[in-house]
């Protein structure tokens, strides 16, 4: 994994500025900075990233893609701005979120600019119109997808319990399709084979999967100023990750007494936060989460056997293995 | 004016259906009920309608503009759904609005869903891909001129005084957009000559402005039951309004001081709003927006010139006259 930071920053650099320059204007100016705010405080741009190696996997030229790894970002960030108020978090990538630095009327407003330009950044696609249209309407199910989502991921919430089923259903919707799309279009754009584009979706699906659960486990085990995020917050809100809707499905006893009384309390203390993290460790619930993010790490890996190889084949493998291991 | 009634029923019950059954879908169910809940609330249905019968006044089959159509309602009622949580607008239509009948959050979901549900009409468009490709670009950039002038339509509640130039630009952008779409993909859809298209976009733009100076006539002059709309609101939040922003560039002496006391003040008693609607009446803004908007119909109208003489035509003269002197 030697070189993996090295090849993602050097794509990454060149998407940034494209990012810049993309959106560099716009009157009402409070409303262009709003809409820039997120998007420009940084990130790791793996999503576009991904479509950009996806797209030189198959021996695509990485410029033609840009338009779209522009798209998905900003698809992106306008969804992460919107949960943000929806979820009430107050901080994203260690900076306020965009209703907290604006207000919320704003906010709400800069997301549906940022769902435009990402429209807008579509139309910059230099390949056949039929291209165009198929990738245009995969995006389109792609948001819709992350809108069903979202209302399942809040719906969730207020659930006493779930099966695992509509969890792995619901991070599906909300994370799993943006990677799935992201691959897929590099894919496209590229002019792999079907079977090649194919191949490079699942990869995207699974990878994604993986991405969450590991993001999940992540919030169990970071402290805030690591994450950027209020931490504590998934278990004061009852937040059905993997490792609570394992935990919820088998704690007994004592620990289920625990987990009764604080996991949804929205007054709980760090006290007793760290109670019911207790709980999911004894339940085997984060190891399990571990576990769970492997297997799919391990079916994406085996997608990319499609794949001719390459040294951006080895950059796909290497993403696999940092998507399970990273440690922010 | 007698058949125009007719005419608009005839066409909003095709669409009524065709958007009955398009939004007939999608779980989780909570999510498409919302996202139900104001576009089959009812509503005139102005703006598809005026596609329809753009695609017919240049010979073309009222049928392949239907798509274009529901992406028009879908896309309009996505901005409703947001500016009512923006504006904090709990009435629309008579009923409540999406954020009271579920939740904040649900409606900001919703919205988003809508916003994705217009494109996703947008591709069944049965014309060559160009067209498709021409219509969809000219529906992003409607869509940001609606951001920003949502956007400068909140900054100028804040601003103590803004001149009138910048009032038109705000409606244009808030609303004239979506009205010049609807007349211009008509005729595009249509297979109109580019004189008629351009004419049809002119005629729409003008006719949308007329459309909004009136309804702020409307609101300026109705009581509550009548409009479905929370009155004296726009008084209180110091809405800029044609005539308020008139008036606040005219008003002398005693009138000034009324204006300064009670516009903008969001305690103001229904006696304190029946003062500033005097005001209004005294300096002649109500009389001047009337002026205005006659003057936007008289554009409307010649724009027609371009046109060829038809029944259909007709209705596209009577929906001018409708426009500023309708009653709800």
């Amino acid at each position: 994994m030697s070189d993996l930071k090295k090849e993602l920053l050097k794509r990454r650099e060149i998407f940034n500025e494209r990012l810049k320059v993309f959106l560099d204007r716009g009157k009402p100016k409070v409303l262009y900075d709003a809409a820039r705010h997120l998007p420009l405080a940084g990130g790791k741009r793996l999503r576009p990233v991904l479509s950009m190696v996806s797209c030189e996997a198959v021996n695509g030229d990485v410029e033609t893609v840009i338009p779209v790894a522009l798209a998905i970002e900003l698809m992106h960030n306008f969804t992460l701005v919107h949960d943000d108020i929806m979820d009430k978090s107050n901080l994203r990538r260690n900076k306020p979120s965009v209703h907290v630095e604006y207000d919320e009327p704003t906010a709400i407003n800069a997301g549906d600019l940022l769902f435009t330009l990402s429209f807008e950044s579509m139309h910059q696609i230099k390949k056949d119109l039929t291209v165009f249209k198929e990738l245009e309407y995969n995006l389109i199910n792609t948001v819709r997808e992350i809108c069903e989502g979202q209302q399942l991921d809040m719906q969730f919430e207020k659930e006493k319990i779930i099966d695992e089923d509509s969890y792995l259903e619901m991070i599906r919707k909300k994370t799993a399709v943006l990677f799935e799309f992201s691959t897929m279009s590099g894919g496209l754009i590229g002019g792999g084979s079907k079977k090649e584009v194919s191949a490079l979706k699942d990869y995207g699906r699974y990878l994604g999967l993986a991405f969450q659960i590991h993001d999940d486990y992540l919030d169990m085990s970071s402290d805030e100023e690591k994450l950027g995020k209020d931490i504590g917050n998934d278990i004061r809100n009852r937040k059905k990750t993997l490792i609570a809707v394992h935990c919820l499905n088998n704690a007994e006893n004592e620990d289920r007494k625990v987990l009764d009384k604080y996991f949804g309390n929205k007054n709980a203390s760090s006290e007793e936060v760290k109670k019911i993290y207790n709980v999911f460790k004894n339940t085997g619930s984060i190891d399990y989460a571990k576990k769970k993010a492997v297997q799919y790490h391990d079916i994406a890996r085996e997608k990319l056997d499609f794949l001719s190889d390459s040294s951006v084949k080895e950059v796909l493998f290497d993403l696999i293995d940092f998507s399970i291991s990273r440690k922010k």
